[in-house]
């Protein structure tokens, strides 16, 4: 953790040596629009989740390039005198609409629009994209196995599975699709994630039997804490963990074995030990899919590492950030997109609907705004006339998708994370019952561009 | 980025209930080791690379519980103020050994053993392994990507793909493992791994045409650039590019398509024009095995990005932290081990050798180390009778993979980023032909247990 503590140089090389160019070219200062986007969702997954929106607010914030990061980047020659003098001054004075955080995406949806001079949002690409990328990734897996668990919480517990920083990330995306807590205690510290945990296997194996590391255990943690039963033989474990605890006993976790035939066997002999109100917490390698299989088996929560903070198969949202739409010379913004084979762009700025029927989610509506004079056109869709505003009344039976985030460098979308918690649940409660399922397909609903 | 300094927090909840339970009972005090190491490597890879050695390092000097700490974690009601009172002194005092950093290893290899008390040794679990999982993972990938890209050179250039401070420390990682560069300018200003990159679609997209794009470039950047030749038709850009820029041109890169046949058409078309030393660097959704399908291709660099920081398949390297052994009441080291169903754990403090026959690896030797009085062994291997010390002389054949890193708390293992990556270099020089197929397979050499 010796990061400094200006976010700018979490930033590509190539964003300044084009900004370099642009300067001398003089481009730098025409207007333009980026635009945040996945071209398909990974997997066959049939929605995504937006998460990072907050982050990317803090790190707007701390995007400075003070006096250590110019002496680097003039000790390494990343670029000439003139673009560090245009750094040294650089304070982001655009405009930021974007999805907000929790809210459910599609291909093509605009999750992130971006505007203000070509030289001041081209660079931050690379950060946006790597905030985003990382916890839409984590969020998008952790609605599905959030969805799998139905009512049983879920503790996220992958920090050790993470780098240490996308780990706090992690936490952090996670609750906001759903989980209850986590292990990682600066996720508690920095966005009042809930925290949760008790022993591993080498607080019993510290101890001189299993009874001791139990009987210490109850003794300083209290009765309702969670035993781990499977370090030696998990019936054992629970005939000891019941004599000691009594019937009040918290709850046991299983982290190993089959997890279905060894929850019933848990569950049986709590049972009998008149141990009813004893929860039972699996662990251990569980994805959304392992949670599926085990929604019949007596389980009460489940705990989640690897898979929940590496996304599950997808640990990049692949989410791109393109230039849509810039300045001419005659100072009207006009559409731009690239054509490579594969990779096309869709040009011009954009804003977004989702068309409800009864309450269920049927289209993602991307309207591509037409071009306007600069003078006209300070945000996207807010002022050229005949488009809808962001925020103002939307499309009937539509619900707008774009909110102001940053206005005139000025951060406006800031919210606790609870919002974005709640809205995730609200979103994802109006997909159609198709989205759930956890075999890959289409998205929920189509995009359509309008 | 507005991550606190202090790493302690960087910690699963449960590290400090066993420490709090462990003060109670007495047993934290005793002498505890523990081991890191893998069961397997991923996907049937033949070999996995040691990396975030130096960056533990950092972060176990970064470990202490300041006051902001100790009141979160008492407002949060983590802990009790015994086990509070316990943090607000706590500096690790023990001993850590380690494979040095670009070390390759192999399942059961202990790459990490730390020696101390169980309650300062058990709270390093979480950091320690996010940082070796995450740095390790990236350094297996890009290992293999950097033998099946020969002596062409590779920039990583994934930080979008990845969480913001997990690219700093890919780019870190990617770079012991043999890249040449990154896009990453914190890596540069942190670590010295050198930068590169010059533009993106979007510089071209922001000027009035291609050609008025590409002399902009060379304008500012100098001929010897890189000019990216896909946003509209690769040939015309091409011919664009030498037209402004002469035989000179450094070099174009090609972002899309089938990098194959282009990269033979723009040979082609370069070599006619006269371009004969401009390079040709391709990029995009690139990882070993594209890589190698392109070897017979005209292409003189690859850019790296989504597969390197993501792992290839494999973002954690899959690391556990497990007590070996501890302290008994008659003040003897004895070995521990659980023996959870598929998840057994090997007891005893080792020490690890390779074995090579004609400077060829051919065996993982890791010996248990005997019981011994807790008095007698400081650290691991050191000063039992007939067992080997890290760094003295090894048995014949061998040498010796074990390091001395912090000794008494004090780090005395770090070194330059550069020996890491030239010890790298050697390393996965010396084993079998058959570790460099990119098929799954078994472990280049069988690791034994002695």
């Amino acid at each position: 953790m010796k990061m400094p503590m200006s976010a700018a140089l979490l930033t590509d090389h190539y964003e300044l040596t084009m900004l370099e160019a642009a300067l001398g070219s003089g481009a730098a200062h025409r207007r333009a629009v980026f635009e945040v986007f996945a071209r398909h969702l990974p997997q066959g997954r049939r929605y995504g989740v937006v998460a990072g929106t907050g982050r990317v607010l803090d790190a707007l914030e701390d995007f400075t390039f003070g006096e250590q990061e110019i002496e680097f980047l003039r000790r390494a020659r990343v670029v000439d005198e003139r673009t560090l003098d245009y750094l040294a001054g650089y304070r982001f004075s655009g405009d930021v609409h974007g999805y907000a955080e929790g809210e459910c995406y599609f291909p093509g949806s605009p999750i992130m629009v971006v505007d203000g001079t070509f030289a001041e949002a081209v660079l931050l690409e690379t950060l946006i994209l790597s905030i985003l990328n990382h916890d839409s990734a984590v969020a998008s897996a952790a609605s599905r196995m959030v969805r799998a668990a139905g009512e049983r919480p879920i503790i996220e517990m992958g920090s050790r599975r993470t780098h240490e920083a996308a780990a706090v990330a992690a936490a952090r995306a996670a609750y906001v699709a759903g989980f209850g807590s986590t292990s990682n205690l600066m996720a508690g510290r920095l966005y009042g994630v809930p925290t949760a945990g008790t022993a591993a296997h080498a607080f019993t194996l510290l101890h001189d039997s299993e009874h001791d590391a139990f009987q210490a255990q109850l003794d300083f943690l209290g009765t309702d804490t969670t035993l781990l039963v499977d370090t030696y033989d998990v019936a054992k474990a629970v005939r000891t963990a019941v004599e000691l605890a009594g019937p009040r006993l918290g709850a046991v976790r299983i982290d190993s074995g089959d997890l279905r035939a060894v929850a019933h066997e848990v569950r049986d002999m709590l049972d009998g030990l008149g141990a009813t109100g004893t929860r039972v917490v699996v662990t251990g390698d569980l994805d959304e899919y392992a949670i599926a299989a085990l929604a019949a088996a007596p389980v009460d929560g489940y705990g989640v590492g690897t898979s929940v903070v590496t996304g599950s198969g997808a640990p990049t949202a692949s989410l791109v950030y393109k230039l849509v739409a810039r300045e001419d010379s005659g100072g009207t913004l006009r559409p731009v997109a690239k054509r490579s084979v594969g990779k096309p762009s869709r040009g011009g700025r954009k804003t977004a609907f989702r068309t409800l029927e009864d309450g269920v989610a049927t289209c993602e509506l991307v309207s591509v705004l037409p071009d306007s004079p600069v003078t006209d056109s300070p945000v996207p869709g807010s002022t050229v006339p005949g488009s809808p505003v962001p925020g103002s009344p939307a499309p009937a039976g539509t619900r707008p998708l774009l909110r102001p985030l940053v206005r005139g460098g000025a951060v406006v979308g800031r919210e606790p994370l609870a919002e974005a918690r709640e809205r995730h649940r609200a979103s994802v409660a109006e997909l159609p019952k198709d989205a759930h399922h956890l075999s890959p397909g289409d998205a929920a609903v189509p995009t359509v561009f309008t």
